[in-house]
């Protein structure tokens, strides 16, 4: 595939990827008393009299805010909520083409400190503004807001709200990668728990995906930021980062690199260096997820290990294995909307990390492949992770997502896992 | 028409009546490329670097938010943000249906005093909510929010955005309004300034409607409020109902309506008699519109009257006339978005009454006629409004609403009437 071109990209966001959509027929008188005054009273009277009815006579239920206040667009940092957008819009499509989930783009202005458009955030007016429209989504998908401000508001409004909150940056990737080292657990032949596993970026991503690996069952992991080794001799550590501090005499990343057998990197372009990879132990694995330019070139590691075996994945489509957050978040939402979950909690997001991995260990059928005509995807180091347009994960993960929710007890009271599958698999075929 | 039944309202508000529309194609990888990483880092990009490029690269300035704090929902009351649901994506759908404007539901909660959901406004949060989520939207349709906190929230929010808010409850009755009345000065061969008014309500509507009726020339208007005439004489009152107290001695909305040629009623069910109306000048005009039951039924006028000429309207889609802002607010936002006017402002407000107004003296084309086929549509006293499903109206406001912006100032530089004019005519043909 060719580079996309810079042409190309504006006349693909020409006027916007998103729009309204009525769902119902406009064209009678007949029609405007239902869907305008006077029909519409009996609506609103029926939700004012059982707030449950707003599931059935509105669109909540199918409607996901991907809400930013612009600190930390993709990897490009603060460039404030209307640059935000085309990223929002984006997600707001890839809900859309993926899980079938009616996402809608909510850049926020005027949340940060006193109230200003630019500055550091203040969490609490994110948490206020989102408060304030929540009540017309099933659920709220955070996206792109900087550490750590994203923690505090993320932990609220999930515990205030009677909606799923969750943010993407810190759990989309932590599912997907956790999906990928199972499955290089799969080819290598090791135990979770017996890995030695080094995280370098201790922002929202690499606390979360240092927490799910643990929830996982993995046991050695150092956690690194920009200034070397969290270890539990560095002066100073609050936080997150104090709660994953390791023990351990190493001080840079590539010191604990030294004899590790993962990598995963959601930092910095190029800040590993070859002799990094070349001190780590046989059949390693490395996730160099930052975007667009990785911790360390593939190439660059293929030189490195040569015909010896290991795993590479980026963050980056034009690689294999590619750690790509649409594996996951739109069928986490897909699930705990059919379901009627009040939150994402770590069973639902083990359950879909799980989900996503053993489809990668099935044989892909024809209809992907032929969306992807230049790779061989078959179960293996350069395919251990479907790809996005895998039309299969849009059952196998809402499903188990679903199970994970009933079994927590976080769904809907008389969920029906049976049911729901089978609707997704009905709906599968006419999206 | 038989009247619609709760059975046939609540099948065609479940799933509710608004989704979330992708405008661009999503079923390649490129075009995955394109959408999201790491093309969309192009758009965010250009919009960091030129903020205007957010109305090129977005879907911005296709986007009006609908946003109530179900304070004042229809004539039901406080019912509260999720009840508001039906309302506000009915708006947004008559938006999409008549404007081509894709208006987006945003009800809020969080915006009483204190931060609950229920209890008296606090209009600095729903100013605080409004700003948050202004980035995405091109223009903000306020709805359904109480007196006197209205008034504050929209002249708070104008004045700081530099996108058109508008409150329709206040305005977009006062536009139609306005329109009805000037054609009943046509059919009575009155002059506006020489017409005695009487509106009765002091809320959003009635305030708006005393005002533009003011500014297009009338200067013998009462106002009532549920205690009776607003006069001079009045103690105790402050703000906008002094600024429009009457010098009069009547007392009672009756004893106002005495010689009156108009009547205009946003109040409440029943609550003028027979003998008002019998009391009032020759050739008289009642605008009741109360929903769904207005201020005198149309029955009881007809027999008052008899064959002695008047005019009568209603909010009502069932009787002549009907008083329907879906003839305004669509053609408002369109007019404001094609222009990029900062606000919609007083010229167009009454570029748009006139305009619509105009509409109604033209011979109705027959597509127009055939989507009300029990209805003679021929200027006179049982028409002096256009129709909700003429087509021309589309046209003829909009570009009114674009002229008006242009010459006070408030368009875009470089705005072209006489071009956008002609899009909105070929826009029209292929919506």
């Amino acid at each position: 595939m060719n580079k996309v071109t810079t042409e190309e990209i504006f006349a693909y966001h020409q006027g916007g990827k998103v729009g309204m959509a009525c769902t119902k027929p406009l064209t009678s008188v007949r029609e405007l008393c239902l869907a305008y005054t006077p029909g519409v009273a009996e609506a609103v009277k029926a939700i004012a009299a059982n707030p449950a009815e707003v599931y059935r006579l509105t669109a909540k239920s199918r409607l996901v805010a991907v809400v930013s206040d612009g600190t930390a667009i993709l990897g490009l940092g603060d460039l404030g909520a209307a640059a935000s957008i085309p990223v929002m819009e984006g997600k707001a499509v890839l809900f859309k083409a993926f899980g079938d989930v009616d996402g809608w783009p909510v850049p926020l202005n005027h949340c940060r400190q006193g109230g200003a458009d630019t500055g550091p955030t203040d969490p609490q007016r994110v948490i206020d503004a989102v408060l304030a429209i929540a009540p017309m989504y099933g659920g709220i998908n955070l996206e792109d807001i900087a550490a750590p401000a994203c923690f505090e508001i993320e932990d609220t409004l999930d515990a205030m709200l009677d909606i799923p909150v969750f943010h993407d940056d810190q759990w989309g990737t932590a599912v997907i990668t956790l999906a990928g080292v199972k499955n290089y657990c799969q080819l290598c032949e090791r135990d979770l728990g017996e890995l030695r596993i080094v995280v370098n970026g201790a922002g929202a991503a690499g606390i979360r995906i240092t927490e799910m690996l643990k929830a996982a069952g993995a046991r050695h992991i150092v956690l690194c930021d920009s200034r070397g080794v969290i270890s539990r001799s560095r002066a100073g550590l609050t936080g997150k980062k104090l709660e994953h501090a390791a023990e351990t005499s190493a001080k840079t990343v590539g010191e604990a690199m030294r004899d590790a057998h993962v990598f995963v990197g959601v930092s910095a372009a190029d800040c590993i260096k070859a002799e990094d990879v070349k001190g780590m132990a046989s059949f390693p694995a490395v996730f160099a997820m930052s975007n667009p330019v990785p911790e360390i070139q593939p190439s660059v590691v293929a030189e490195v290990m040569g015909k010896a075996p290991y795993v590479m994945a980026t963050g980056r489509s034009d690689f294999p294995n590619q750690i790509n957050n649409v594996l996951g978040f739109p069928f986490l939402f897909r699930g705990a909307l059919d379901c009627g979950a009040r939150t994402i909690n770590m069973a639902m997001k083990m359950a879909a990390s799980e989900a996503l991995a053993a489809v990668a260990r099935l044989p892909v059928p024809p209809d992907v492949a032929a969306v992807y005509p230049d790779e061989t995807l078959a179960f293996g180091r350069e395919y251990i992770i479907p790809k996005p347009f895998d039309r299969r994960l849009f059952v196998a993960i809402s499903s188990a997502v679903v199970e994970a929710a009933v079994a927590t007890g976080v769904a809907a009271p008389g969920t029906d896992p049976i049911a729901i599958r089978k609707q997704l698999e009905t709906r599968n075929l006419s999206r």
